[in-house]
């Protein structure tokens, strides 16, 4: 995991098949070459098996729950066959819940919805804003940036054990650090919870597709996660764990699905009665398709084997880190030091130059896609680059400063060839080197080439 | 419209290709039969056009906003675009917001978290669960079932004008009932909420894929509607119309996406600066697969003309309604009489026969895929079945009672060949005059064949 632990061709697999895999983009020098989608950490290419599982179901498609037709009971059978490879992907208890939501950003703001009433939230500064913002109306405390991920034990048990009053608690962590691709200390952080009388929420959005997750071993009490970012870009997202507060709680939406029993009362009003199970939280018609997408890609990635894949991506972790370590004018952004592991996810700011035109370079003279901004996790990028940054992703900084107003994040996965990360590398050396070779401007909030 | 109108064959365009057509499933009695998908109202299959459209998109599938690279780019160009397609599609005002949800069941809630303080709510008993629900914490008033669209209208008018204390108001009504398939006076009721200064929304989930819905020609304020029954069932809705409620509504989810700007207060917390866009209630990762597959539907339909496809739906509800007509053991579910204007779905209820019973023979006899239960509309269907009917779906009722405990559906649309609802209407004759040729049974809460 270290930068020097680069592993020769051979010893690792072969990436798994993903769409978009063929496809040409043009260059503004001229000429077209394969497009690289360095952007997983924002949204993955579909398994190429995904998809063609996806089109095999498709005709077959058909209303679930209560359709007394053929294709109605088969898509029922594929729905919650779904969720049971969900909870197996997960390593679930025996008890979970797997509530299919639409993405991470939902199945955080679900449980925010299920809270005990006056329970207390506790979250660093450094996650993602799905993670960060859903708890508005609990109790939330805000914990600084830890440095190592000790210190990050320590923040959280201290705010724990100083809480007041001391009643029911939650404490939302991400796995993977979408900003740095670091790895947090989940384990440790849920004994601590736990130890406090608190509960813990995973927030797997970055982990989920490049790392096993088990719950039970992390003993994590809920898991979120995405299907876009799993290779199932289908609309569709998990929340799995505990039943408890999500059997208490108010049903997320109300409307049909949620509701077993209505009818209208003596006074004009009406009595619903509401499921229990996981339906309870997943009223309207469900997204059958990004449900059974997600399952797909859970038994893909699981029938690939996590050590394959891990190991890979180690690999090419390894590749970029050392490409960019030796661009003196590069900076990787990091909390935990660089002998941290991490997932495939690496943001830097470049000496010199804005961080949106380094991107739009990118893209427009070698056919890569990457990510320039704040990446939804605010507080983080500004403490990791320190300043005044603004979110400046539509272009609007002025170029060349010494200081770095957004960063730029590369990011892969299990589909990522070789090529695509050293083509990367390369592009970084040469566009540090000799500069770009267009002029870029802002059109519509976006960088652009300039033409004029 | 009415039961004599039946056109020829001739006069009538052909159905519009949909995903399913050709596939076959087994029957009981042996041999297999090409599937009659008469379900549209739970859920449509896609339109071949729609999947093509995914199909062919779906390589280039790339993140939303802001990302860098070329094929972020062309997505967040179909995502914007897709917006721009439904505005044109529901001839949406200059100044409306569409609004991306998970289904109509979603925009529904969304609206409901969006209502001003104090804001009353006023729903027919007769609505979708979805309709009915998700106003639990405005004050709501249900109004009783009228018989005919006049009495509808005067209803509201009264409940409006009576209100007290007289501030502001919503009314939902749907555009097409889900379970008799009329279709309701929308325009004056329209005029009926204005003029009483209240607002309204159109729940057109079941009217959208039949008929041209105009938000100007209307005068709704807002218009929900559903992927699913559009002919585009990949996880994505609909909510568009005003945006002053919803731009002053606190966010639907809180994350990435619908925040601007997030910054640690020196007191700890954070500061929140949140879009005012369409974008500040469409947190998280968007569908962009759902959304393009909505746009394609919508341009489809529109270039199929909805002048043809409402004169071949017509066609069809007078096939099934004349066929229904002929057995004097099925009473078809009606509010407003056999000359209401209504969209192809057709409910209805068997002497002698458990309807659960009779679905579940429908499709392993003849391979018919219809509903049955209550709908997600229990007070409708129990005010239209009179007694104290439960939901036995499930088929936990006893068999041959004279009061029926739920009701059969069936529900068709632009993709459904005259041969289906041919088949559908020789079924229910046959079944009625010769009785099942297998016995059913209760497994798993499913009505199947029982095979001893």
């Amino acid at each position: 995991m270290s930068v020097t632990a680069v592993a020769t061709d051979q010893s690792v697999c072969a990436p798994l098949p993903v769409l978009g895999r063929d496809v040409t983009v043009p260059l503004v020098t001229g000429g077209e070459v394969t497009y690289a989608a360095l952007d997983y950490a924002a949204s993955a290419p579909a398994l190429q098996r995904v998809w063609d599982d996806v089109a095999a179901y498709a005709p077959y498609y058909g209303s679930v729950h209560r359709g007394a037709g053929y294709l109605s009971q088969l898509s029922t059978d594929l729905f919650e066959n779904s969720r049971a490879a969900v909870a197996e992907f997960l390593d679930c208890r025996e008890a979970d819940q797997v509530v299919f939501t639409r993405s991470t950003t939902d199945s955080l703001n679900l449980l925010a919805a299920a809270l005990p009433a006056g329970c207390q939230v506790f979250v660093f500064e450094t996650e993602h804003h799905a993670s960060l913002l859903p708890w508005g109306n609990a109790r939330v405390t805000y914990l600084d940036a830890p440095r190592t991920p000790g210190e990050a034990v320590t923040t959280l048990e201290r705010a724990l054990a100083d809480r007041d009053p001391y009643g029911p608690a939650l404490v939302c962590v991400t796995g993977a650090s979408n900003v740095t691709g670091e790895l947090w200390p989940v384990r440790e952080l849920a004994a601590a919870a736990h130890a406090h009388g608190a509960r813990i929420v995973l927030d797997a959005a970055q982990l989920a597709p490049h790392h096993p997750v088990s719950v039970k071993d992390l003993d994590v009490d809920w898991v979120a996660f995405s299907g876009h970012k799993l290779y199932a870009p289908f609309g569709s997202g998990v929340l799995a764990g505990r039943a408890d507060w999500l059997r208490e709680a108010e049903p997320y939406l109300a409307g049909g699905g949620a509701s077993r029993k209505v009818a209208r009362r003596a006074d004009g009003g009406v009595d619903v009665e509401w499921h229990t199970t996981a339906a309870r939280h997943e009223a309207g018609s469900p997204n059958v398709i990004g449900v059974y997408a997600i399952a797909s890609a859970c038994k893909a990635l699981a029938e690939a084997g996590f050590d394959d894949l891990v190991a890979r991506e180690r690999y090419l972790v390894a590749k970029v880190r050392e490409g960019l370590a030796g661009v003196p004018e590069v900076k990787v952004l990091s909390l935990f030091g660089d002998e941290a592991p991490r997932v495939g996810v690496i943001s830097f700011v470049v000496r010199g130059w804005n961080s949106s035109h380094f991107a739009a370079a990118l893209s427009a003279e070698y056919g890569i896609g990457v990510r320039d901004g704040l990446f939804c996790a605010h507080p983080l990028v500004r403490t990791l680059l320190g300043g005044d940054p603004q979110d400046v992703g539509e272009c609007g900084a002025p170029d060349g400063g010494t200081t770095s107003l957004n960063a730029i994040r590369v990011s892969f996965g299990a589909g990522t060839p070789d090529e695509h990360v050293d083509r990367f590398v390369r592009a970084v050396k040469e566009l540090v080197r000799d500069g770009a070779r267009w002029k870029y401007r802002t059109e519509d909030g976006r960088c652009v080439p300039d033409r004029g």
